[in-house]
């Protein structure tokens, strides 16, 4: 299987730049376990890293294509990322979201001008090619697609140029787009650097699957139980064999791990992270990882209100 | 009197440059009113700007006067600068805080390696003279010091730098010395941008001051009310001269516009800002300002848990 190139993350990086933020390297003087330093990625202009690949899978598209619109079917951060880059192209983007879904979501994804298309819920996939036949759009995958990994790469490349000599960066990891992106700069760039990913445990699929050295299925009601809801993917044959050759290895962290490790983040780095966005950091103070200057990437910043007030105030 | 230039800035962008973070303009494409840029500063090691002018204040000490020391007196971010900037000189740093001060303030100081010297309420300003004379250490002033408002004055090159067709630039004022320094900046390299200071109604002592077009007098149990603990003082001379000769405006905010701009923050910028850091978006939110593209800066982000907790679940 061909892997995502170094070169075709350098790209990526000139095409996201101007809309992707160039997010620093925050150091965490605070940090209770050695030297911290945060990515974070939960100030991108829609809360999450995704902006960086949905942008670069669109600008990748030819003029033909793009006149056609855009599909993606998603309820949360990959929504607004396509919303979000197809309207900076000026172009139309439909996003299948099931009836089920929180209004605030809804609101969030018309807010960036796409067209919001409800459908049955466990209906979305289909739905998406039904209106990818209908009117000709190209549809953005969430994780499954090398423009999509390479441009969530430009992370990595980010944080090599600003820590060359990082001994271990903290990756969440899902359906994997972000991690095999991240991971191929890295170890491309700075081999010495050892790349691992955080999954929750109670969607720990992908450890499973780097255990038994194929993918290994979880039903979607044991992935659904984590209150990490951007955790609750499982892995692709693409982003899975990029993981087998950059991934260093991987750990789990609980439930009550993830909210501690959003209750520091708020409390001592000034940063909202949802669950899924802080198992980084939940990784880095509650498992023993390679000792050294850790990066953590929080990917996401997208949680619901009433999640947050009740995290900080327990 | 002699202000300070655009050249004392850029010199000390050099100084600050790897110590205080290069913090990203944030795009807020949720903003309700108008294209709205975040400068974050609450992104800083120590949790707000003051690292800033603290360290462009030591480093242009001289090695003599840095091996006897500096010592300031403040119980929030600027003791933490303070003691953050001398640990990186490796120095040593008395801060004089009173008796009543909160412990998690205290420990929060003592974590970066400074020395805390307990002193009655009200003798704060005498202690600290009292260790300079014991000890021929310097003392680091909060604002009112041309290389305090040079180190703060950094952040206002960077906007300028990445925004220059900025239409307004929104900053807290208080002591004066951020404003000072980001107008100081900003008028300079930037005239057509506007820099408006917002300031708590319950503590508008500069409002008053800039319309009289001199300094007037609040008493500290007036400016006591705010629940903007970083923004109780008053202008030096020298802060008031640079705000006289270079802010475009300011304008007040009640406590629950200031309440409902550290909520808004959290839920749609993913960023926790104190009170006294989230003014400036309050100003933004709730009073009518030059239009076009505005930038509000987030001054810090020391906010106690509880009080963070309470804000957000009401």
């Amino acid at each position: 299987m061909d892997l995502v190139t170094l070169a075709d993350i350098e790209a990526a990086a000139g095409r996201v730049a101007g809309t992707a933020v160039r997010t620093p390297l925050l150091p965490c003087p605070w940090a209770p376990r050695g030297p911290l330093w945060l990515k974070p990625e939960n100030l991108q202009p829609i809360g999450a890293f995704k902006i960086r690949g949905a942008y670069n899978t669109i600008a990748r598209m030819t003029d033909e294509q793009r006149a056609l619109g855009v599909v993606a079917y998603s309820s949360g951060n990959h929504a607004q990322a396509v919303a979000y880059a197809a309207r900076e192209f000026g172009i139309r983007a439909w996003i299948v979201v099931p009836e089920d879904t929180p209004r605030v979501k809804i609101d969030a994804t018309r807010a960036h001008g796409a067209e919001v298309v409800l459908c049955a819920v466990g209906q979305r996939e289909t739905r998406a090619y039904e209106i990818v036949e209908e009117t000709g759009a190209t549809l953005v995958p969430p994780f499954d697609h090398p423009d999509v990994i390479a441009g969530q790469g430009t992370i990595g490349l980010e944080i090599a140029d600003d820590l060359p000599d990082a001994d271990v960066v903290l990756v969440p990891v899902s359906g994997g787009g972000l991690i095999s992106g991240v991971a191929t700069a890295i170890k491309n760039r700075s081999p010495k650097t050892q790349v691992w990913a955080v999954e929750p445990e109670l969607a720990a699929d992908t450890a499973a699957s780097l255990a038994e050295g194929r993918l290994v299925d979880w039903s979607v009601a044991d992935r659904n139980r984590t209150i990490a809801d951007g955790l609750r993917s499982q892995p692709s044959p693409l982003t899975f064999a990029h993981q087998q050759a950059y991934v260093d290895g991987i750990v789990t962290v609980s439930e009550d791990e993830i909210r501690a490790a959003v209750a520091l983040l708020a409390h001592k780095a000034n940063l909202v992270a949802e669950p899924s966005g802080a198992v980084s950091v939940a990784g880095y103070l509650f498992r023993d990882l390679p000792e050294g200057k850790a990066v953590a990437v929080i990917s996401g910043g997208n949680v619901d209100p009433a999640m947050l007030s009740e995290i900080l105030s327990s």
